[in-house]
């Protein structure tokens, strides 16, 4: 067999049920993956480079559900706040000086974090969408751009965000060969109107896109919209006939035993943001109880203003810590099942798994390189553990996506480092000085 | 002025009460600092060796107030577990293997990921102390070693690791120019008796050395003291007369409203281990409501077993967003007191505040340099929040401990990394195959 690409001598955690495999062999063709499996068994496989994985581990790159990266413009800009007070006084008020440009740079320094600590894969909701699919396209990563939509009580901005996301979701809903797809990002159920909900299922539908919203966050909103609209969160979502496979619901957390069992009933995705949950105060969702029911549950960092990194392997032990205390159970959501979460159900909550989230031949090679001959990652009795409990993003040493290696040994390769962090930090003081 | 060492040019974070310092300059001359301020007001200062600042944050080194370093060897033994199946079927099956010599290789690997993550001082109980203090001594890292002393009903065992907590304590209360000092480490209420915890706080005073434990860190062990003896362990530690500003205890979770209240008026000090309490499931204690009353509170990380890293940076985070999701209320616990917690609080906790904590002229110098130029720390907008929310034990760039460089552009100086990751890794696989 002739390929472009062969990383050798690697442990490799396929996420393909539970398959460890010692001394591996990935074979790289064009974008896909076309041999996974031992080395001694790999047959006569020729390639034109070849990685050396010893003393690294080969996994799926990691997959980030949800987040709006051009919120690094906003990064500890305003800290340790009530959230309300954080939105209108800080976040909103900068929000509304953006321009496409500004979003374009924001996204391309998220993008570059994130192939710097191993994602491969995001889901975007952000204003400006247009700039975000550059900024993906650009970078190199796989990425699922849903344009935000937020009516806020004014029927015509409702209607000229629905018309711009359905705009730009048409556009690139398979663009850079599929490296990008678009959803359609209703903001959520307490700043859209019903009605407005209702065009957005049609429109998804007839362009046949998934829908990406927040659900049941703030505490504070969920019972404003009961005593508004006398009915909650999910009914309305039901009502306007959303609550299906293609949505992608992110944090879930202020619902009833019921809600969770409608969500598991209808196959909706759940989004879990620990770290954002945490620094905001919003409450814990109840992980161990969906995944019970058989909910597919990704994981993701939120922004990076509430987070403030998009670091994935902080989210996974974050991720797990949070439902042990929240549940005084150390043995809710192991390592194993976490790492499944920023991977193959991630890619299966974006509707990916197919084409990501696990390394098997016929895939396209997401691959990250974990350099594992570091203090911290010393002894390794259990790699799942090591990888969730002790490693952290700057461990990852290669980043591969579609095929195409965009860093290797830490080295950026398609980004100019220097440049995309310049260019944001100009962004970001030119916005408050603006 | 003529000195040793000079780093000039970068952002000082004194933790001296808030200052920071643009463009600063720190002098040490050999292991004191002898100027902290800026650089054009510093006059003239000659200096052996000058250390280049720019686009780095220099901040007095973190300080770790409780870990066991040693149990790096069982860094993801058995994961996910319950607690007590965790210790009787996994970890103390390996602690009665263990040797002075295995206690040396996993605390030197302890100490290498500390350098390499921004920690210049620790506090540890263990067993086999006097190979804790071999390790300090040969990293190069300031520490207060308190050799364990566990009775678990055989008063002949606790009478013998007492002599031991006790010879060590006296050897080394202040070794290696003062760098390692001793405490008497009393492993808990629940496995020492009364008697046994009197003759701790006699030896501790003739002595000169203060006294660490563990304290309500267990719901069940706490329940368990109450049936058994009638009293709660606050009020046990107060028979034995330890309840005072010599006491350092770890955990602190399961307490009422009055014993914290005991605690602040006693002075005794708390340390605080958020990834551990989440990890184990232990629990959550009302720090805010510690810090309300006065108390002193330090940060550790607990042993790798339990957390798994080293990482002061992870903990400070997750100490924040620890309290905030617990309070419901993300004002609670901001970046610039988390900061203080791993600094100069954590100097106070080990009495050690007129010697490290800040970088202020006349203490040691015990100082880091954290690289800003990365994707994750830009922009910066607010510099305690960069540290806290989005910085990482990788970002350390440079460690210096007692005026010595232990790291410098990442590079360890007194330890070989090979050889300690190497040494300790055959070390944990020959303790499990033993």
């Amino acid at each position: 067999m002739e390929c472009n690409m062969m990383i050798k001598g690697c442990t490799i955690l396929t996420m393909d049920r539970g398959r460890i495999i010692k001394r591996g062999l990935i074979a790289i063709n064009n974008e896909r993956i076309e041999y996974v499996g031992r080395e001694e068994e790999a047959g006569d496989i020729k390639a034109e480079r070849i990685i050396d994985g010893h003393g690294k581990v080969a996994m799926p790159g990691l997959i980030n559900c949800h987040t709006h990266i051009a919120m690094t413009l906003f990064r500890g800009i305003a800290e340790d706040q009530e959230v309300n007070r954080w939105l209108r006084e800080t976040i909103w008020p900068l929000e509304a000086k953006l321009d496409p440009l500004d979003v374009y740079f924001g996204s391309l320094l998220g993008c570059l974090e994130m192939i710097k600590s191993g994602t491969t894969c995001f889901c975007d909701m952000y204003l400006y969408g247009e700039s975000v699919v550059r900024a993906a396209e650009r970078s190199g990563l796989r990425a699922v751009i849903a344009p935000g939509i937020i009516e806020a009580g004014d029927r015509r901005i409702g209607e000229k965000m629905l018309a711009e996301s359905v705009r730009i979701s048409e556009k690139y809903r398979c663009y850079a060969g599929g490296r990008i797809t678009t959803r359609l990002g209703p903001h959520a159920v307490y700043t859209c109107s019903l009605d407005l909900l209702k065009k957005v299922r049609d429109n998804a539908s007839s362009l046949k896109v998934g829908v990406h919203i927040h659900l049941a966050e703030s505490k504070e909103a969920a019972i404003r919209v009961r005593e508004e609209r006398g009915i909650s969160e999910v009914s309305i979502l039901d009502e306007a006939g959303l609550l299906d496979s293609n949505l992608l619901a992110a944090h879930c957390i202020h619902l009833s035993r019921e809600e969770i069992g409608i969500l598991a009933e209808r196959d909706v995705k759940v989004v879990y943001n620990p770290v954002s949950n945490m620094k905001l105060a919003s409450g814990i969702p109840r992980i161990k109880e969906m995944l019970d029911l058989g909910v597919t549950v990704g994981l993701g960092t939120d922004g990076p203003a509430s987070n403030n990194a998009l670091d994935m392997f902080e989210t996974m032990k974050t991720a797990a810590l949070l439902q042990k205390i929240y549940y005084k159970d150390p043995k809710v959501l192991p390592a194993r099942k976490v790492l499944e979460m920023a991977t193959i159900d991630g890619a299966k909550a974006l509707g990916l798994e197919d084409i990501t989230g696990s390394i098997e031949a016929g895939k396209k090679a997401d691959i990250i390189l974990v350099d594992m001959r570091k203090p911290h990652l010393t002894p390794v009795h259990n790699v799942y553990a090591s990888l969730v409990y002790s490693a952290r993003g700057c461990d990852v040493d290669t980043t591969i996506v579609n095929g195409e290696i965009l860093m290797e040994n830490r080295e950026v390769k398609r980004l100019r480092e220097d440049e995309v962090i310049e260019k944001a930090e100009k962004t970001a003081l030119n916005l408050i000085l603006r």
